[in-house]
């Protein structure tokens, strides 16, 4: 179950090129098959790079129409020869005169901001361009955002869970993006989020003081050097998770508002979205500001983005696994299950919410 | 769901090899594996050479024979060394003197046939050799016949489709079989195949006048060249499909019988055999006759057939995906729904009498 | 379906490492996920050496505590820090005070003997030592036991078929354990074991006369040489089958116990663990009497081991595939099910009275 009326991430802007050759063939990137919250889609440019989300499913027979061809604004299906405009309606069935109105494809609402590609897998009169979440996308003139993407074989569920509560930065990237030393565990899991509940989005807040840097920047400092941590993350449905990351000099003090130096000032901008209930694709991106980066910190900060995510991804999938086998085993609740259940609350709220809406539609 | 009473493709007569090693090791091609309208079947040759099919499971305990040794006329199951004649009966079981007369393994009718393995897998008593379809193989001496084979992840029925209108050559195939010009695709989308019912069977003809040569076969001749393409197609239940294919030079004209010089006259011999609902063995071969071939025309010809069936395999694998996920998506019908619609329509007329015939015995 | 109240074989003492780095990471084999009759198990190593088996499931989110940490005599979980002691108990939550009750994973009855590792599946109550099968193992100062391992992708019942039935020696294995030539088909198909029934066990004894050895032995032996086999095998439930076996040089008898010379004395010790309905873990040895052992020859034993089940391995692959096809297919017995019978009885047997004592359970 997924939600219907949200913006879901197709991925980064690079992703899909507007070249389209002159022959026969096209080039890569040039009709891009996903699968979103369960419906298969194809995206694509058209000629004058504005992007088209559509079915992936021709209404003939349910050909892929990500195997066929860019022509003008629309697609041919590769088996027929049937073309779709971007309106995805029928505009040619060759060798035949009449086109069947049901001749048509579904059509995404999509909109590219902040170097993503957004796709609206509900009512398109409810596409609102102004719920996509606020990011910022490696085009950024004052950040030097590096980006990259994975593919995991969990539940959407489990992601969410995973990205609401960082304290297992301290436990599964012990060796990356976290610590695994006495210090560490201890501010990590000594923290006390701040929680800001909007409709569809929870924005968490706290600061981890006086603790060393991540494993992964160990290098980069004087050995038993400590930091504040500050963190501001807004993670909205159904899962763009975007962090106004500080580091600080530590001033010494365990409480209030860092004081120390500004060592860098960075976004990390993560989107996770379901292909169907067993996997997802996750596109994301870490960077500096300007002001604070210096050569190679960006892409050292996203490199790590890669090894530490595949961490998650050799936990989650074990997680998922045992899920599957078990889906009633008895769960213990923690206390750093906070964010974790605020944010699923919300999910299987706007989960209900809209199939309330949807019997009173019929009803 | 496969039609009982019917020949089905089991390979080409060289995937089984006569020769059995004096020791304990046998060649490879000995006993053949295949499973063929979900039925476990093992395939095999006789000294005397006659192909023998029974099925591919030990009445002990289900073992595969197909994993067992040839001998004399028969096989010796691996597990327990329970011999089994040619007429499937069990002959010997080892360190045991009375053999049930239940342990005997189904045998199924097989005939040879131009070059290909034809196996009944119905009611033994109506496998009429007449009911295979008309082929020219390999041997033929009037003809070069070159062969090849492929499997395939897809659902039978769209295979039978697929066969069933070849308009799809200018879309899919349009780098291969076809050619993707507007020339091509106008002449090949307003064709007006005539059909003849056959109670098994549909026989297609037509002609493409006027047409560019196929892509792979371009560099053959001078820019600009134009041909008439005659089709001649017979289409058997369950899946055999034979065409009778000559190329003509175009003498001009749009309409009538080609009256061009003739170019090559060949036969492509196809046969799908569903392995089950999710996948299909396939059969197939091309070659010009000895009178209009020339050195490496044959060979070029079947070669392109393997290049083209990957590009309907990619298609309708994708396809099948798709009809899986989505069993009741509606269905928009096209002209060229034709052929395949009359072929579908015969199939699942087969498959409601035998399933009316199979009640009526049991009452 | 496997029986509770039973030892399961976990492998050999040298895939537990007890050895743990100082470090972040530990080495291989520190903790070892299992799959046990359908249950997740990790297995470890005390400092002290002692071995623990624990559920592979953490209690909070079912995260997979075999990819966590040891710590002490426990195990910190990878994802948020939980540790539990060797006694299942959790006894730290990072950030949090209390500890519920329910924070708990089951931990299960663990013997190391003979170089096994043995785990007891069901009431913990009812863990009897002695219930553990007799075994040689790879550290009995009078055998050269050599060990080895496999898994295979069928069902832990046609396992203990195979292995309740040897006659398959000189079908399956003509050309590695047995052999394929008359005289050893007579001798094999022709015996007469005895039976002798336990609760949870069959002891099969019978010995071959006058047939030639192994083909994998036969390179030791002048052409023509003739053996008396000798068998005494104690099978046990779920799957322990441990095989006293002598060869002697024939004596030219074919009755009654062999008087001729001793060739070699030898224990081969196997265990099949299931993992689920459709695998099972295999682990196995073979070795000489320190007395009877010239140099190459227990590894020779081993190494052939491999080689044979892996001809086992393809031949009940295909088999259990086939059953999965046709679960109700009719069977037909021949006289060599008499040891498969009794055993698959047995274990039927067992498994009914644990039905039932939970039934009773429940009232």
């Amino acid at each position: 179950m997924f939600p219907k009326n949200a913006w879901y991430n197709a991925g980064w802007d690079y992703m899909f090129t507007q070249s389209q050759k002159n022959g026969l063939t096209q080039s890569k990137g040039s009709l891009v098959a996903r699968k979103i919250a369960g419906e298969r889609v194809v995206v694509y440019r058209k000629p004058t790079g504005q992007i088209v989300a559509m079915e992936d499913r021709c209404p003939h027979r349910q050909a892929a129409l990500s195997l066929g061809q860019k022509e003008g604004d629309g697609i041919r299906c590769l088996y027929h020869g049937m073309r779709f405009g971007a309106d995805g309606k029928c505009n040619e069935i060759p060798g035949q005169e009449t086109i069947p109105e049901r001749a048509c494809v579904r059509v995404f609402p999509v909109v590219e901001k902040d170097n993503w590609v957004w796709v609206w897998m509900g009512d398109p009169a409810k596409a609102d361009e102004k719920l996509i979440p606020h990011a910022v996308g490696p085009g950024d003139p004052d950040w030097n955002v590096k980006t990259s993407h994975m593919s995991v074989n969990a539940s959407f569920r489990l992601e969410i869970a995973n990205l609401a509560d960082l304290t297992h930065l301290v436990w599964i990237h012990k060796e990356s993006l976290g610590a695994g030393d006495k210090v560490s565990r201890e501010r990590f899991t000594s923290i006390k989020p701040k929680f800001t509940m909007f409709p569809n989005a929870m924005r968490t807040q706290y600061v981890v003081r006086g603790a060393p840097p991540s494993v992964f920047l160990q290098h980069l400092f004087p050995e038993g050097a400590l930091f504040d941590w500050d963190f501001d993350i807004m993670h909205t449905l159904p899962c763009t998770w975007v962090l106004h990351f500080k580091i600080f000099v530590s001033d010494g003090k365990l409480e209030g508002e860092p004081t120390g130096q500004l060592v860098a000032e960075t976004w990390t901008c993560q989107a996770v979205t379901p292909r169907d209930d067993d996997s997802v694709d996750y596109y994301y991106s870490w960077g500096a500001s300007k002001s604070t980066d210096f050569p190679g910190l960006s892409q050292l900060l996203c490199d790590n983005l890669d090894d530490a995510f595949s961490e998650d991804r050799q936990a989650l999938e074990a997680q998922h696994v045992r899920m599957k086998e078990r889906p009633n085993h008895p769960m213990v609740d923690i206390i750093h299950d906070a964010g974790p259940g605020k944010m699923l609350w919300l999910l299987d709220k706007v989960l209900k919410d809209e199939a309330k809406q949807a019997a009173m539609a019929v009803a």
